[in-house]
């Protein structure tokens, strides 16, 4: 038996320096033979009879959210990164579940929703955050009420002692922070300037939320864009693309000087930073609270961002400091990473933008196992990688293995025009590339225009005014403390609650039993009635 | 302890009723609140937490392919049947993985490839069928090569003492089950009259391969379509769209006459059936062998097909016949069921067609499941359900909920016009709806057609021959013994090595345990020699 042991021992060793090389070779260069894929699946058959159930609590958790990355932006990304046999970091973990994202009113939803299923462990509809159902989009009065309001993993960590985070590339009161501390019956309502007259004096926008409530302003961590929606008047260029979606505060507040305020009321060191050198030369042992603001809206793309000292971090920088300022909790934290411009890339009809924008969330992600590694946290830390929802991203024809995954896939067979791999369903006017040719009508021949540029417009069927959200199920990909809970098909509000169960919070803290028991009670309670009533008056 | 498990398994019952009352209730009857979702969570995580790893070994196998099932179609699928609050029958699988499709010389492969790697073990090139990579497409005399044979989980079965059998809704030699017995450097070589001249000499067709070779002449069950390119003239419509694709033996050979005699040479009792009255009066217990084949060419799609006595079996009734005679089998058996039209049906372009196919398929798996349950064999038998490659649909688009999956998702925001949720990235001149309109080029208006019909073209911005196969990640849904093996991110081969881990067969069966070191260490010393001449010469 132990030499048996040995043998698989020494076999394993082997095949793993075997796949280092071929990895490090070009696919190409390889003679794909028998041997080669016998020992590339015996390898993965060994690996994978070593995996282990964690069944221990989650101390920490790190929950990494790629805005519209569904499956196929993750394999043309993991192409684009290193060919079709790499991976990406997270595809290294070793629990896959698939996640059913429409909301409550919308087969296909938005990132709001979808982030209160997240986040939250409840389906809304659409453009809501953090509150259920019986509020509709907009209806500022519902959302007032106690009853609809509902709290995220955030809330429930801070509940359990937890220090909390979050960082993103997007508006730190975009759609998908916004359902870890707001409730708002509206997404677009980030500050004071988009919420309608009616509800002005009823509902108090995202940002404030934020700056002035639980559990925003218990939040440790909070690093994005998004200025202009916290101080009035911020300066922002006429010229950013984002200004005509973002909002600019105008009641005269400045939140960021609120946000100092309250913690210095409160005996806590802080620090607010702007840019990367300020971010660098971070005290971690002397703060208490960061907040980060890097831009006036969204930040920049990774392969637009400023790398200059005076610039803006990139995600990989933003998260593994937050990891830093988070892992001095000595009752554990929870952190949530968005790679939110990979949905903004797709909305624009631009994939190399958003393979990009995934490579580099990908890199947070792959820093974040390695600081986990080396502070020996691997065994107390969830792990999750999933999308909110999918995107409007097709890949297909039958491209050349080693073809660049935003290269041209082959002529048509019909007129011979060439089409891409990657491609959209609907797009703007950018992508909708048809014109009158003789008597008939034809399509634009990419092969004729810049197709590798980050900027390149992949083609779309469907005129529209941006590329629209897909609906197919997205991937949670797990690691750590009862990682294997993400094993099948689930409603997308089970993340929040798999994770509440891991780290033992919200819905699964002791505290937490009898009054969700008797929450049950009443739920079955009303179900029946609700049953009764039906089949008594049908 | 005790009170504390009732009150769980209490929970877990009501929870469960409450689940089937509101799947029993039309979706938008429901008020889904924060109740609802809370409790639907909770269910699902004490039903998760139940899930047990089977570490036994699987006596029997059973391989669903559904052919281009991607994650859009099984979405699409599951509104289609109950909405977007179901499950498709495989849904409720414990285990789910994701496979990396591409194969050695395509990005996005065909089903010949796919299918090697998902029964063989080994990724080959496009078209080729039960061939390492070393043999190009169509090149007849590498084929001949032992070396770069490779034997499939049949094979390994039949070794093992197994019974086995496939059934499809394609020819019996059509791409997907020609990887599970034959040799092929070309998939279209079905029958003698696709073998080229340089080849008729040398390689053997692919339905002679099933009647006269090892291990197709051992199959117990064969049933599916493809009756021309077994019977020489054997009648058929010419109308028939597959004629122009199939096959149609020439050289006066009978395979069927010739199968049934190599069956009375051996002794063994045998059936040829073509009917579904045929079927239906099989006597399980006095027959060895089953030859079942329906159609001339692909059976009839579920929706068109003859339902009547003399008409084609459904793929539930050819499944559940073919596990009653494999049952029988005191060595356990392996059986693969493909429902082929799913693909059929994508690359017409007809979405309802492979919702509707994707649906008969989910039927055959539910039967299935029911018939293993009822003989006490759920625990000794692994089932499997994947796709062997995704395919060009998309789903995008806001529908409401409750839509009809194939109805229209919204009216574009530029130009008014109406778009269906479910589209098409290529596809042919049916799919490719543009028309000149003033000094312009418009869209047609979906919804002034009648989108519901089963044979609705939907729309798709590149004009093709047909719609193009889609290269994204692909799920493997598992239950049974070692289905855990199917919990992260793999290349597709891995497939056939974790089913042969679970059974005990082929690269794991005892015999082959000697055999498998050598061959590993000289796929070992090969690297390296690779290796080194890489560095030495570069």
């Amino acid at each position: 038996m132990n030499s048996c042991r040995m043998i698989v021992c020494f076999k394993f060793v082997f095949l793993m320096y075997l796949n280092s090389v071929t990895s490090r070779l070009a696919d190409s260069e390889i003679l794909e033979d028998k041997d080669f894929w016998y020992s590339n699946a015996r390898s993965e058959v060994e690996k994978s009879l070593q995996n282990k159930w964690n069944t221990g609590q989650a101390k920490n958790v790190i929950m990494f959210v790629g805005d519209g990355m569904g499956i196929n932006t993750i394999t043309a990304s993991r192409i684009y990164k290193e060919g079709e046999f790499g991976k990406l970091s997270f595809e290294h973990f070793p629990h896959v579940g698939l996640m059913k994202t429409y909301c409550v009113d919308k087969q296909v939803p938005d990132s709001a929703s979808t982030a209160t299923a997240l986040f939250c462990g409840v389906k809304s509809n659409m453009h809501t955050a953090g509150v259920d159902a019986r509020v509709k989009t907009e209806d500022c009065e519902a959302s007032l009420s106690s009853e609809s309001k509902v709290d995220s993993v955030i809330e429930w960590a801070q509940r359990a002692g937890k220090h909390t985070g979050f960082v993103t590339t997007t508006r730190i009161t975009h759609a998908t922070p916004s359902a870890l501390y707001s409730h708002s019956a509206s997404r677009k309502w980030e500050c004071d300037d988009r919420l309608p007259a009616l509800a002005m004096n009823q509902c108090k926008d995202i940002a404030r939320q934020l700056v002035e409530d639980e559990p925003g302003k218990n939040i440790r961590v909070i690093m994005g864009g998004g200025r202009q929606c916290m101080i009035t008047n911020s300066s922002f260029s006429p010229r950013d693309p984002e200004d005509e979606w973002s909002c600019k505060r105008r009641d005269g507040k400045d939140l960021v000087q609120e946000w100092a305020l309250d913690k210095t009321r409160r005996g806590y060191s802080y620090k607010y930073v702007t840019h990367t050198e300020e971010l660098d030369m971070l005290n971690v042992d002397k703060t208490d609270f960061l907040l980060g603001i890097f831009a006036n809206g969204h930040t920049k793309m990774e392969h637009d961002r400023d790398k200059s000292p005076t610039g803006t971090p990139s995600l990989e920088q933003m998260t593994s400091t937050a990891l830093q300022l988070l892992m001095k909790s000595k009752a554990g934290f929870l952190l949530v990473v968005e790679g939110g411009l990979i949905d903004y890339a797709h909305h624009r009809g631009k994939a190399r933008r958003a393979l990009d924008e995934t490579l580099s969330f990908d890199l947070a992600i792959e820093r974040t196992m390695a600081l986990l590694e080396e502070r020996g946290l691997l065994d107390e830390t969830l792990v999750l990688v999933t999308a909110d929802h999918d995107h409007g991203l097709s890949m297909s024809g039958y491209p050349n293995r080693g073809n660049e995954i935003y290269g041209i896939a082959m002529p048509s067979r019909i007129d011979n025009v060439p089409f891409t791999t990657l491609t959209y369903a609907t797009g703007s006017k950018d992508n909708y590339k048809y014109f009158r040719y003789g008597s008939g009508i034809n399509r634009e021949d990419p092969s004729k225009a810049d197709f590798a540029s980050f900027d390149y417009n992949q083609q779309a069927g469907i005129l529209n005014n941006e590329v629209a959200h897909g609906g197919g199920d997205v991937p949670v990909y797990a690691t750590g403390p009862m990682a294997h809970l993400f094993h099948g098909v689930h409603e997308q509000n089970y993340v929040a609650f798999a994770v509440a169960y891991a780290a033992k919070i919200g819905p699964y803290s002791n505290a937490c039993i009898k009054s969700s028991s008797l929450l049950f009670i009443l739920s079955v309670a009303i179900s029946l009635l609700v049953f009764q009533k039906r089949f008594v008056f049908s």
